[in-house]
């Protein structure tokens, strides 16, 4: 056994610094709690010159990726780089050459997670990626391990921070879609380019690596329906509140017999609904299963100090594992064959706000198109919108109906002449346990 | 390496026969998911020729506990008898004989959980408890591996379903403690002998646990300060309500550099936390760490599936240690010498209802009595209780304050003789994160 466990870091960024940090700070704790202490020995960066606060000077930086990769020494490897490229590279040559891999990096796992699982079993190293998803909340192990004993049927997730941050304003303090970004943006808790973030991006890349791990097969982020919030606006809000419901951008991954269906994006969420109580930029995620009937794990989605603590946790599982003389922790399978359902296929109720000619019959219109195609209506508000009543505001709830129906009944119409602007169709999730 | 992981259960009450169950149907899926086949092959019971639903008749039963304490075959014993004996001694028993050991025995990990799992790491032996606490909600397991490089501060959590779905119905339906537990008891959710839950007792077991694996020290539920909520009234929730509060039978563990204090009480909790949040019987567990911050961990406290659900999880790792070769799984360190707080050494805020005559002077007198002991004023309700205006209720909120001197200061404002009662002390926990 070596005289301590050797990790090479991949990136001294946010996460990368973090990591640093947290393992100077407490290197007696994690010997103690793994039983042999970790050091990190080499670093790769891009920039060797530039200043880094809290990195001591004689941290043994690289450029050279090699100097981790085709390190002997090293036998354990952190991917705190981000993005695709090259870190996809890096953690494919570190796991061939026989050293162990920790990343956060989602991007990764949810588009090659797992034929990066198949090597890293194949080639008897572990491939952990806790900080992948939820930041520190634990919930990679609890669904391998914990949950281990549960055939999962769904998961219903708030996996974005920033768009939980600005649903949460744009609902409590009526805030419009861009006062909300700026607003975000300012805070930090936004992108200069936000897309990733409102478009669902993130949270689809999250949801593929739950899904798959949930239900033990394959489901990629372009399996993943997606749907961002850009499109929502203030009277959404004040409608959700009116008929009991708060708006969330959900994660939701269900599955059949033998079939899954993998989507991101806003629903109606009634307000008793524990996803409903999660507000700001906390991240939960709640897990169906069916021994545990469910359990929500929740807490702070994203920053540099709980990332490290998910890394950490790999890095303890890891180094107990090795120094228990394990052979290695196995690779999660997924080795279930199930089909991947389009948003075609679902079956749930709908909140549809559309604009229209303030005049008799236009209702009657409008609801016949929906009854055509056998949408039932639940409920009907009809509100006028100017002064001059020539136009009013339609918001209609839709019992269980087929996405595919309603898609084609909104085209519809949309194409009445009476109607100006189908201005919102959101989905609602009213299952609560 | 055995063919199969061979089982020996204890007890066939609601939990084993939930075990058992869950074992026998998802047979197949835990050898695929272990590695290799787990069976149940001597199961102790008390009266064999009882009728249990669900149980096969040939099922191997025996009342003698050595069959499978003795039993060479058997590696693997899961105790489900609760009570502290004889589920103790065999326990014991079962690690001396070189047996790994899974338990859902709260009472036995609270008084004994040190020595036994000392004894399981000098016997070379795996002791898992992950249904101890929290029933279905993955939470030893968070603790002890994906939380393992944080240093944890705190524990808050509500971790007995029945008293959090008695406080729900009070606060949520005006409902008297007498009411609220009749209809509980007619649910099932409460024992015809309701002590062990609504005294805390239950609350304080668990809350032992978990304050020995956060704080890696000892906690007996004997170091636990513990209150039940019979005392609490319809009027105590109506003056939480008007003061922005719900009332929560909170079991928390706080830690300094050099001590813990541990406590089971009912607190008012701002109505914005996330605990506030979590009603009726289900359980949550936050966890404050220096690298997380906080998660919290929420879901089905109790029930045979989820209680199931936490025990395979600890028969799919042990069966994965197993046959990963390794050693066994390091059983958790409580080597750390805090000294163990008394609720006197408390700091916190306090809600005080009292009655006294309804004449002037008497506000006075109390006021005076609190400031003398330095206990400050934050908010003072005073409320006429009768017609003829004889009697009032004085509600007092104080500052942070020192549990010694608000008791010392109770008793001398009950001495006093405008003073009739004191009728409740609650204290207020109000950090919210």
């Amino acid at each position: 056994m070596a005289e301590h466990i050797s990790i090479g870091l991949l990136g001294l960024g946010v996460v990368g610094t973090g990591v640093a940090a947290a393992i100077g700070e407490r290197a007696q704790a994690l010997a103690q709690r793994i039983g042999t202490p970790v050091r990190i020995d080499r670093v790769l960066v891009r920039n060797p010159n530039l200043m880094r606060s809290g990195i001591s000077e004689d941290f043994p930086l690289t450029i050279d990726p090699d100097e981790i990769l085709s390190n002997p020494g090293i036998s354990l490897v952190i991917e705190a780089m981000g993005g695709e490229h090259p870190a996809h590279h890096y953690i494919s040559a570190a796991i061939a050459a026989g050293k162990h891999v920790i990343t956060a990096n989602k991007e990764i796992m949810a588009k090659h997670g797992p034929e990066l699982l198949r090597a890293a079993a194949e080639n008897g190293v572990m491939l952990r990626f806790e900080a992948s998803v939820g930041g520190g909340i634990p919930i990679i192990g609890p669904l391998l391990d914990d949950l281990a004993a549960n055939d999962i049927s769904a998961v219903n997730a708030i996996i974005n921070g920033t768009t939980n941050y600005m649903l949460t304003k744009m609902a409590t303090d009526g805030l419009d879609y861009d006062t909300a970004l700026r607003e975000a943006q300012v805070l930090g808790y936004a992108e200069p380019d936000p897309a990733a973030d409102v478009d669902g991006v993130d949270a689809a890349f999250k949801l593929a690596i739950l899904a798959s791990l949930a239900f033990r097969t394959v489901v990629r982020d372009s399996d993943v329906f997606r749907e961002g919030i850009t499109h929502l606006t203030p009277s959404d809000f004040c409608y959700a509140k009116e008929l009991g419901y708060v708006i969330k951008l959900l994660a939701i991954a269900r599955r059949t017999e033998s079939s899954v269906l993998a989507r991101v994006h806003p629903v109606f969420l009634p307000i008793r609904h524990p996803l409903a109580k999660v507000d700001g930029v906390y991240n939960a995620i709640e897990l169906e299963g069916d021994l545990v009937d469910w359990a929500m794990f929740q807490g702070p989605g994203a920053g540099a100090r709980p990332t490290a603590s998910a890394i950490l946790a790999d890095v303890v599982a890891i180094g107990r594992a090795i120094l228990g003389g394990a052979r290695v922790l196995p690779s999660p399978l997924l080795d279930e064959a199930l089909a991947i359902e389009t948003v075609d296929d679902l079956e749930t109720k709908y909140y549809i706000r559309l604009r229209a000619a303030d005049r008799p019959g236009v209702m009657a219109q409008v609801t016949k198109v929906l009854g055509d195609l056998n949408v039932g209506l639940a409920s009907v508000i009809q509100k006028p919108v100017d002064e001059a009543g020539k136009t009013a505001e339609i918001v209609i709830t839709t019992h269980l109906a087929r996405e595919k129906a309603v898609q084609q009944a909104l085209q519809q119409v949309s194409a009445l002449d009476s109607v100006d602007e189908v201005g919102s169709l959101v989905r609602i999730e009213d299952r609560i346990e």
